[in-house]
């Protein structure tokens, strides 16, 4: 914050033109968004919102659609809206309106006089409202609808979701706080900090960005508010059924918080609204936790594809450098989390480091929870399979799905930011917007084929020449970047990541940016102790991996990829649209009596090996798959 | 079977001299034995045997001794009992039999009138026995009971618990069968159809055997025996909680089987018991049934270290080349049933394939089972460790500890065989005996420094001068086997891994053999695809693993051992009491900067890697471990 920090421009000012993210968005519009609409019917979750009518059968026994009352359902209603909204803003779409209506005239309807709102509590249990915020959503839930409700007026300028939403608000602010009266809570599951922070910056409230620091900084105060919580309701604080507060990161007050722990999700939900409040605030010591975080995060808890979370039991951290492949947790919305933080970091500083993750997460990590068809999804995204994992077509926790396609709707979002006298390109990928710069309005045009090419054209149209600072990512991946003006190269001294190109500005400007996209190979720290002796293959943006759709004859991990093998390139267009795919001469293993164990090392004859990015895996037959291949040293 | 088989010399007939077994003997005898009976008692499962008596609390919570009732706790007395037998043979013992007789007078108090004995349904719901063979274990439960009282009696001549036994076997007789009014069923975990034939063995009632015949036979069929049960309880059948009957191996006749499937101990107990009916029935079909699931599991589904089962959730197979190492679940039980089936085929042929893996899970899936001070155990035995694997003093579910206690302290058991007119070596490790040979009694006696050396020595006493074949196992891993009677070389030409040395011995022959030991490097089938590029250590008998007790620095992962590197066996008459290492010069990975990812590959530093016998892991302070070393081909 040393500089007067950048803002990002919202998702609803930035129009995509690229095919890659074009094509991701026709199908999240057209494919994802309506049949998401029908699970949330066939499963039972619009149903829940009806209110009042007699409870439906609890957990178990499943209910008559097959599925079980969750108390996490409101957050996949929320979760959806903000998803439809986010397209919506693309292209409006009556159908889809209607069914948010309607879905806000439930709502309404089931609101209590108070403002109170959460449709498990009122039609199962009105009278035990807020006695378990460690286990029961009560905040995530609220904390999404808000989120819906936001991005919904801000989609279509319709307000009535986001009024129930804001009484709903100004209940919680009335329950929790430090006051007199008040109950010290604050969420189980960290969400609802990010709803009211987004609600600040539309509506201007202070109460509701200092109820989100208030949530962020009472969390791991003693004595514990869910261990009291715990004995109010007559049970043992230490029968947490998770073990330890770690898990839900308030085993210490988050400023003292050095080491990322426990769920995936609550944690980078958390930091990512430590990073608001911080730039919110100028408050520096959230900044300080959340970049010890940063560092613990991404230097020794992060898989290569920007997954998070290795563990299934916690859905999280284990420790540093555990990170297995082929049981990697890595759940989708850890890596949609990821990218939210990333961004948030990104306008504490303008840091390339912050904007490379974010990429990484955005293009691997979390856009291989969605299927190419767009109506199938990864909860867990390993980086290794025998061919056991499939994707769901839903999920008793669905979560993810309604995770990554509010993430691709909202892909926008996180190309640009801007501040009084500059404009920031984290993303290319065909982002277009219109900035004022001074009074100046100045159309940008960015156009390219990335993530396949770093070639990328900006136009900048100013209506009259203005002064500003265009400031370019340069991606720690592109080796040897290049820029000209029009016919002019232009020296590119990046700093911290970022190229910054400061000079008047005239209509038909044309910035030409390559970033070469080299194919690489990654080794990981040895300290990793499953990917020794492997490698990991990228290029630009993109993680690859070898699938056995692309390489018969027997699973891929007997595959040897020689270290001094050449790695090219191949534009493959019956492949998913055009993937570009990395082909390489390579070794496969063969026993030669097919005993079990041998003294003798097995055969490394002759083969190809072809790579895929990594987010298009799992999108044919069954097979095999891993993203580090066995390399061969010799 | 086309020679006049062999059949093993008992345990009660060995002796053992050699400094290896008989400090594990000792250790079980004097700390094993009472340790577990204290834990025993202390768990409530003493307690639980002395009925009449209110039935203690359920499941959940837990008991006053903070341990779960459970239905399988019967079957732990019994091999407890059994175990401690085993120990008796080798040296009695008051104390421990005053125990055993205590047992014995609450198992007889139990028992109701018409012989039935399980104190779970007598304590608890006397009205429901024999209603879910398929998941309560009252007749694996009766075949441990049975066990123990053969062993008991074998051990001590005593006959009271062996009468208890045989009066709840009749009972059994006379409850299933194919008989009007007999139930079909069979048990959910196999076990009781070995313990019927060693019953048929010591009283060559025909009975025992016919029935042990019919509960494999009956496995599988249709209409099914689970089926019908559950349905008669009121149940689904498709609700079957481990959701295929390949988890009992009932999902069709065992003369069917042909790939070894679901629950591993449940799955050798029952090809155990299909080898000992094949022998003792003269069947073809059982035996054919039994090479092929051997063929199955030994080339595509058991560990290098002779352990079974990688999976937690069935305890059991998933599939061919599935061998996942840091999350192996390879229970103790099911190495050590291995051994029981490896020893039962070979008394069906006499093929140094079986001799040589029922060695290798003797000495290394199975003896890991057991600490170095005889009182923690492991209960799964993985081949990869972060260090967060210990040991445990004892587990919700006993069974593995007593399962390697009374194979410990049986070992001489598995050592020898005889027929009219040869005597067979499987084990070498200072094993005396005596047997009659053409009714002229020849004493045995083998000596070595077994497994650390393969020199042996056996000394053969004959009353006077006899013919008989000497088989000698010479094991596949043996280089240049050699030996020699007197200072006269004898060649070795051995047939199906035993070399026979047929001639007229006198007292006063010796023979020498030399096994050479040699540190050999062993490479797994390139479809496993955890070990590609992963090399495992073996010498003699012994797998061994590299430890971070011994190699200090990081973890053990980041080793690589060089493909030519000397493997140098080194004596350390420091490391529990007098272990053979292998050292290596090998490199270790070090990362320039500590980035979590790289383009550059680590560098490669030396290093010295010292490995250690696979059993004696996780004896010294946690750490990392790993029996597959990464291999530095170039």
């Amino acid at each position: 914050m040393t500089e007067r920090p950048y803002f990002p421009i919202p998702f609803s000012e930035v129009r995509i033109t690229s095919p890659f993210w074009r094509e991701r968005l026709e199908v999240v519009l057209g494919r994802t968004i309506p049949s998401q609409h029908r699970k949330l019917d066939e499963v039972g979750i619009l149903e829940s919102l009806k209110l009042p009518q007699p409870p439906p059968p609890l957990a178990y026994p499943r209910n008559s659609h097959g599925f079980t009352v969750q108390v996490f359902w409101d957050s996949d209603v929320g979760k959806w809206i903000e998803a439809a909204s986010y397209a919506l803003a693309h292209r409006r779409d009556q159908e889809i309106e209607a069914k948010i209506e309607a879905i806000v005239d439930d709502l309404r309807r089931a609101q209590a006089e108070d403002g109170y709102l959460n449709c498990w509590y009122l039609g199962r249990e009105p009278e035990r409202r807020w006695t378990n915020l460690r286990d029961n959503h009560e905040l995530y839930c609220a904390g999404h609808l808000l989120e819906g409700a936001i991005a919904y007026y801000r989609a279509t300028g319709r307000r009535r979701f986001l009024d129930v939403m804001e009484r709903f608000v100004d209940h919680i602010g009335s329950v929790f706080g430090l006051g007199p009266g008040q109950k010290r809570g604050y969420p189980g599951h960290q969400e609802i900090e990010l709803a009211l922070i987004k609600l600040y910056r539309l509506t201007k409230d202070k109460r509701r960005l200092e109820l989100a620091a208030y949530f962020i900084d009472e969390r791991g105060r003693e004595p514990h508010y869910f261990s009291q919580e715990a004995i109010a309701r007559g049970e043992d604080p230490a029968g947490f059924w998770a073990g330890t507060y770690e898990y839900n990161q308030s085993h210490k007050p988050v400023r003292e918080q050095t080491r990322v722990v426990g769920h995936a999700v609550r944690g980078m939900y958390m930091t990512a609204a430590m990073a608001d409040l911080a730039l919110e605030l100028g408050d520096e010591g959230l900044k300080r936790a959340c970049e010890a975080l940063w560092r613990d995060v991404t230097a020794t808890q992060m898989y290569v594809t920007g997954g998070l979370g290795p563990r299934e039991t916690n859905e999280g951290f284990t420790e540093p450098y555990d990170l297995p492949n082929e049981t990697a947790y890595a759940e989708t919305c850890a890596s949609v989390a990821l990218v939210f933080w990333a961004h948030r970091m990104l306008h504490l500083d303008l840091d390339g480091g912050y904007g490379d993750v974010m990429e990484l997460a955005l293009f691997n990590g979390a856009l291989s929870g969605l299927s190419r068809e767009g109506t199938h999804y990864f909860y867990t995204n390993p980086l290794e399979s025998r061919g056991q994992h499939r994707r769901w077509a839903w999920h008793r926790c669905p979560c993810c799905t309604m995770n990554v396609s509010r993430l691709v709707a909202s892909v926008a979002g996180y190309a640009l930011s801007q501040r009084e006298d500059g404009v920031a390109f984290h993303l290319y990928g065909g982002f277009e917007t219109t900035v004022a710069i001074g009074g100046v309005k100045v159309a940008l045009s960015e156009a390219s084929d990335y993530p396949w090419s770093g070639e990328v054209r900006i136009e900048i149209d100013p209506e009259r020449p203005v002064d500003f600072d265009l400031k370019l990512r340069i991606p720690a991946w592109a080796v040897h970047p290049s820029a000209a003006i029009g016919e002019e190269p232009v020296a590119l001294e990046p700093t911290h990541g970022y190229a910054s190109i400061r000079r008047r500005w005239q209509a038909g400007d044309v910035v030409r940016l390559d970033l070469p996209m080299a194919a690489e190979r990654l080794y990981a720290h040895p300290f990793v102790r499953m990917d020794v002796g492997r490698v990991a293959l990228r290029r630009g943006p993109l993680v690859y991996c070898v699938e056995e759709a692309d390489n018969p004859g027997g699973p891929v991990q007997s595959l040897l990829l020689p270290r001094a093998a050449p790695l090219a390139p191949e534009r493959r267009p019956d492949l998913f649209g055009g993937a570009m795919t990395l082909v390489a001469p390579a070794k496969r293993l063969a026993h030669a009596d097919g005993a079990l164990y041998a003294t003798a090392p097995p055969k490394a004859e002759d083969a190809r090996l072809t790579a895929l990015p990594y987010h298009l895996w799992a999108n044919r037959e069954p097979g095999s798959m891993e993203v580090w291949v066995a390399e061969q040293q010799g």
